[in-house]
């Protein structure tokens, strides 16, 4: 298995849940993510009851298949705290530490777009009642992958440039 | 060995070379990370060119590392391409895949910061000549790691929140 190369945007998951000990992994993960001068603005709320569930798929609609998955994590971020222009830097770094981490320990999972869609955010920063500087950034939804299909191969020699553009 | 763990800031290199092979690891890695939309709208430029090194050290006063450094990759993408706003968030998550690949090849790396930094951005599309749609967005040293503190333990408990913010 390699993490890079087996992660894919899984989107149907089983019943079984996310133990702790991994949620636990996919957490500290996520923590060691770098960010811009160290400002560490993001923060993680996980969500593992149903009738919130049904109510983040209420606010975001490309994020239906929260309704069949046992755990979802909104990734939210001080944006004030940020360094300079970095809080989507900072906030992007943590959620694609998620997903690998939820590889590696035999999950999949699937980064649906908060930030900056001025409507998803709205809503789910109302819904979760997020103080005034924090952002919602993104949602990671994770499970057991019930979807078989093989991870896409990534490479494309034409997006390697050596030494210039051209 | 945890790559998400101990992965951490390396700006202290050894003299050795990056090897092709780990170089098209890291590669790789960084075009299997996702995109909104699936737009894979970044491209990497390698550059092992000293005399690029130092160019590059006179655009991006952060980026001092790179002198010492065997190997820097610039992340570029078309921003005009990218879906809606997530452009910062895939290439992020591009750079992050590199930063980590690098740690699973045996290599340490530093992310330097272009986007949306108004005066990197332009001296580096500058000098790399990139097409009017195409931004600079980061800036990766990488080389044999020189410097043995070890990774600080990212764990802090308050960054967890359950169901609801507070």
């Amino acid at each position: 298995m390699d993490i890079f190369f087996d992660r894919k945007s899984v989107r149907k998951y089983t019943n079984e849940e996310v133990k702790d000990e991994d949620l636990n992994y996919i957490l500290r993960s996520a923590m060691s993510a770098p960010t811009a001068k160290n400002t560490r603005c993001y923060s993680f709320i996980v969500i593992k009851d149903k009738t919130t569930h049904a109510e983040i798929a209420k606010r975001h609609e490309a994020a239906q298949m929260i309704l069949q998955a046992p755990l979802a994590i909104l990734v939210v971020g001080d944006e004030s705290l940020a360094y300079n222009s970095y809080f989507p830097q900072d906030c992007s770094a943590a959620t694609e530490n998620i997903l690998l981490a939820a590889v590696a320990k035999g999950y999949g999972a699937v980064w649906c777009g908060v930030y900056s869609n001025e409507k998803r955010q709205k809503a789910l920063e109302e819904f979760f009642k997020l103080p005034p500087n924090i952002r919602a950034f993104s949602l990671v939804i994770i499970g057991k992958s019930a979807d078989d299909t093989p991870a896409k191969n990534g490479w494309d020699e034409t997006k390697i440039k050596y030494e210039r553009w051209q």
